[in-house]
């Protein structure tokens, strides 16, 4: 399982809002089934590479369906093999860190 | 008031875990009184511009002080000047777009 | 088309030293016929959308093959729909504006 | 020293078109006396951290003065400190690779 930040802006948007679009990429990563949490900067998706991909693809694409012209999607993709572990434990793995000091 | 994503990443470190150069990130921003809060992908500060360049500065150093020899480090800076916003309120911003629909 | 950058990160390799797996990713994309170009912080390929997530899967999965168990991957994807343009005119765009002042 | 990618991207603009913005950029880090270097997906530049965080500072409020109200500005940073390298000699190393195989 692999956990992947994914960032979608639209450029020459008249508004300088952008949640607009990302309520867009949320609703449709939830309409797709991929596990999902929204960040201040970007939607963590989890899932298998071909998930987080398609994922991409997906949310990618939707800002055009709404008249933009230009997108610039970035993806942050973590891919760790040796054991299993997902965006929440990855959280809770530095805070119980943390809390042992 | 700016918004930040900072990623920190030392490279060649013998293990794969990273969790142990996140906490220290994490405590290094709670002692320098930098407002933080920690996602999946990366530890999102607020700040004036400077504040959050000083937060880049202090935890990219971090690794070195650790033994690390070399470091990459990601930032990506939203700054928007038409209106006062914080991490939680654009998350939340979605989240009543979404909840509307 | 669409325009992008491609950072494969292998976590947890004893060496700090990258370039043996950039080279892997450059030999793998070439073998692909994959338009691409090196940048000292990434490579630039050039493709549809499906060819780049292509190239991303191929190049992703290279270092896992030679030990690694995490890796971590960034993508910016430049997608304009509006015109038709390439890595080369992107930069010679901005080098004849700066020409022309 | 310190070898970085920086990305600026204003929001809200009425055209997708960003040339006028990199050339902006790329003539503020020329007349600061910067080493960079333009790609098809950044601009690159090379030099200590404080003198990188300038670059970042410097070209981050550029398209405020030019109107803008939201700016969206990524960096990687990449800094090795066991040997000295620079941004050309990065993709040499990489290519000398290729050459020799």
């Amino acid at each position: 399982m692999v956990i992947a930040e994914i960032s979608v802006v639209p450029i020459g948007t008249a508004s300088p809002s952008l949640s607009r679009y990302v309520a867009d990429c949320v609703q449709a990563l939830k309409d797709a089934g991929i596990r999902h949490t929204l960040t201040p900067m970007g939607t963590v998706v989890e899932g298998t590479l071909e998930q987080v991909l398609q994922a991409v693809r997906l949310v990618h694409n939707l800002p055009f369906a709404e008249g933009a012209v230009r997108v610039l999607t970035r993806v942050a993709i973590d891919d760790r093999r040796d054991k299993e572990t997902t965006a929440e434990q990855k959280v809770r793995s530095v805070q119980s860190r943390l809390g042992a000091r």
